[in-house]
C-alpha cells in the first residue's frame, strides 16, 4: 500500500506540467528568449547544433527550480534568468555527454547530436554548453555562481563516474548508492535552489533550507527514475522495462532486492547474472513479486517528506508554496504510474 | 631557404627546454605542489585517475608562459601559481577528451585514461577537470579569470568541432585554416599570457601586449606540429608521417600544396583522395619536392616575428626577455628538425 502522499498544508498533487509551470510562465519565456540569445554567441560553425540542442529539449525543470527558489510573484530580474539559462546549459551538457556514453539515438523524441554528428562533435559541444554556462556565470558581480555551478559539476561529473566504476558490481550497497545519485542528480537540484533563493532574496538560512529541499527532491526523483525502468512511465510508454538491470546498472529496485535475498539465493542469482543466464524480463516479474516498486515508493515518498520538512519554517515566503507545487507534481508522477499487484 | 631566426635583441635560440624551463624551476615545483593538492578535491573513487593524469603531463608549457608572462625574478605569489594550474587543468581536459575522439592508446609514453577505462570514464573525467579549473577560478576576488578561462575553453571547443566539421574537405581557405588553429591552439596561449601578466603587473597595455604574443606564439606552435606530421620531429621519431593528411585533416602543408596545383592537377588529387588512390607516403613525398616545409617554415618563422614584435616596446619589463627566450626556444625545435632538399 502506497502512502499517503498529502503534506499537513502543503498543496496537494499536480498532475499536469502546465498547471505546475502556469504561474513561470514569463519566467520561462524569459528563459528560452535568454537561451535563444546564447546561440551567436558560439562560433558560426557551431550554432546549428547549439540551436538544435536548444529546440530539442525536455520540461525545464531545473529552471523551473531556480524560478521556484527565487518566486516573488513579479517577473523575474535578470539575474534569475540568467541563473536559470545556466543550470539548463549545465544540464544539456550532461545530457549531450549521456547520449554518447548511452549510445543513444533519441531523446525527447528527436535525433541526438552524437546520432546525428558523431562523437567528436557530441564531446566537444558538450564542452562548449559548460564553458558557455561558466561564461554567464562570470557576469555576476561576485565569483558566488561561478563557484556553486563548478562545484556542482564537478559533482555530477564524480558520481557518474563511480556509477560507471560500479557497473556490474552487485555488492553496492544503499549507502554508496544513495552517494551516487545525490552526486550526480541531486547536486543540480540543490545549487539551482539554492541560487534562486539567493538572487531573489538576501537571506543565507532560506538559501541553505531551500538547498536541502532540492537535494532531497533530486534523490526522490532520481529514485522516480529508477522504479520507471521497472515498471514503466506514461512518458515512457513502450519503452523496454528492465534496462538498469541488464546494463549492470544496479539502482534502488536491484539493490532492494538483492537485500531480501538468502545468502543461496543471492549468490545464485549473482552466478546467473554474470553468466547471462537470466531474463531481465525474468528479473522484474521476481522484483514485481516482492513488492519492489513499493518499496521503492516508500523511500520515495520519504525523500519528498525530507525536501517539504526543510522549508516547512518558511510558509511566510510565496515562494516556499511553489516548492510545494513542485514537490507535490513529482509526488504525482509517481502516483500516476501503474503499479502491479504482487 | 630558411629565413635568419635572429631577432634583433631578443635572446636567440634555446635547444633545450630544462634550461629554457631552469629560471621557473621554483615556479613549477609550486604548480606541481598545488596539483598535486588537487587531488583530494576530487571524489575517493576519482581520485587515482586524477592523480594518474597529473603523473603523465607534459612539458608544461601553457603555465610556463602564465608564468614568464608574470615573470618579477621572485618566486611567484599565489595567485599566479593558481592561474598556472587552472591552465594546465584545462589544457589536460582537452587532451583527455582528444584521445577518445584519436582513439588514442599512449600520450607521453603512457597508456590514456580511454584507453585503460574506456570512453565513460574519459568523458566525465575531461568535465570534472574543466569544473575543477573553474573552481580554483572562482577562488580569485573578482570574476575575471572565470571569464578569460571559460570563454578561452569555448573557442577551444568550437575551433575543435570546426575542424571536425572540415575534415576531408578540400577546399578550406587558409583563412579558414587560421581560424580555427587560432581558436583551437592560441586562445589557450593566449590567455595564458594574458593572465600571468595581469596577475603580476597591474598594466593594461601590458597584458594586451602580452596576449597577442601568447596568440601568435600559438599560431606558431600549431604550425610546428603540423610541420613535424610531414617530416618527423625528434619527439614523434618512428611515427607515421602524413597521418594529418591521410585522415582527411588539412592543416597548413596539405593547404599550401593544393594552392600551388594548377586546375587540372587539383581535380585529379581530390578524386584519388576521396577514393583512397593515393598513398600518404607518396603525398609527402610530392610536398617535400616542391619545398612545402620550407614554405610552411617561413609563415612558421614570420608568426614568432609578430609575437615578439608585440612584446618589444615593453623591453624595460624582466618578463619580456623571458617571453623572447620562450620564442626562441620553439624556433629552435622548428631549427632542429631535418628539412629534405628539394
Amino acid at each position: 500500500m502506497l502512502p499517503d502522499p498529502t503534506i499537513s498544508d502543503i498543496p496537494a498533487s499536480i498532475r499536469d506540467s502546465t498547471v505546475l509551470f502556469a504561474p513561470i510562465r514569463e519566467h520561462l519565456r524569459l528563459l528560452d528568449e535568454f537561451l535563444d540569445a546564447q546561440v551567436v554567441e558560439f562560433e558560426p560553425a557551431v550554432r546549428s547544433l547549439v540551436s538544435y540542442t536548444l529546440a530539442h529539449r525536455g520540461k525545464r525543470l531545473r529552471p523551473a527550480l531556480v524560478f521556484y527558489a527565487g518566486w516573488t510573484g513579479t517577473p523575474p530580474a535578470q539575474p534569475l534568468v540568467r541563473a536559470a539559462a545556466i543550470i539548463e546549459l549545465v544540464h544539456l551538457a550532461t545530457l549531450i555527454h549521456d547520449d554518447i556514453l548511452d549510445e543513444a539515438d533519441l531523446r525527447h523524441n528527436s535525433r541526438t547530436i552524437v546520432a546525428q554528428h558523431g562523437q567528436h562533435p557530441a564531446v566537444l559541444l558538450g564542452d562548449a554548453f559548460f564553458a558557455q554556462a561558466l561564461i554567464l556565470a562570470s557576469e555576476f558581480p561576485t565569483t558566488e555562481v561561478c563557484r556553486h555551478v563548478s562545484t556542482a559539476t564537478r559533482q555530477v561529473c564524480s558520481g557518474e563516474i563511480c556509477q560507471t566504476f560500479d557497473r556490474g558490481n552487485v555488492h553496492l550497497t544503499l549507502e554508496q548508492y544513495y552517494r551516487i545519485i545525490r552526486l550526480k542528480t541531486a547536486e543540480l537540484f540543490e545549487v539551482s535552489c539554492r541560487l534562486g533563493a539567493t538572487l531573489a532574496f538576501d537571506d543565507v538560512a532560506y538559501a541553505d533550507a531551500c538547498a536541502i529541499y532540492g537535494r532531497h527532491l533530486g534523490i526522490a526523483y532520481q529514485i522516480f527514475d529508477d522504479i520507471t525502468d521497472l515498471i514503466g512511465s506514461e512518458a515512457g510508454f513502450g519503452k523496454t522495462l528492465g534496462t538498469d538491470f541488464s546494463s549492470g546498472k544496479f539502482t534502488l529496485p536491484a539493490l532492494l532486492y538483492f537485500g531480501q535475498l538468502g545468502v543461496e539465493d543471492f549468490a545464485q542469482l549473482t552466478e546467473a547474472l554474470e553468466h547471462h543466464l537470466i531474463a531481465p524480463d525474468e528479473l522484474v516479474q521476481r522484483m514485481l513479486a516482492v513488492d519492489i516498486p513499493q518499496r521503492c515508493a516508500e523511500i520515495f515518498h520519504a525523500e519528498l517528506d525530507k525536501a517539504l520538512a526543510a522549508i516547512v519554517s518558511f510558509k511566510n515566503v510565496p515562494a516556499t508554496k511553489r516548492l510545494g507545487e513542485l514537490a507535490g507534481f513529482i509526488r504525482a508522477q509517481l502516483d500516476a504510474l501503474h503499479f502491479p499487484a504482487s
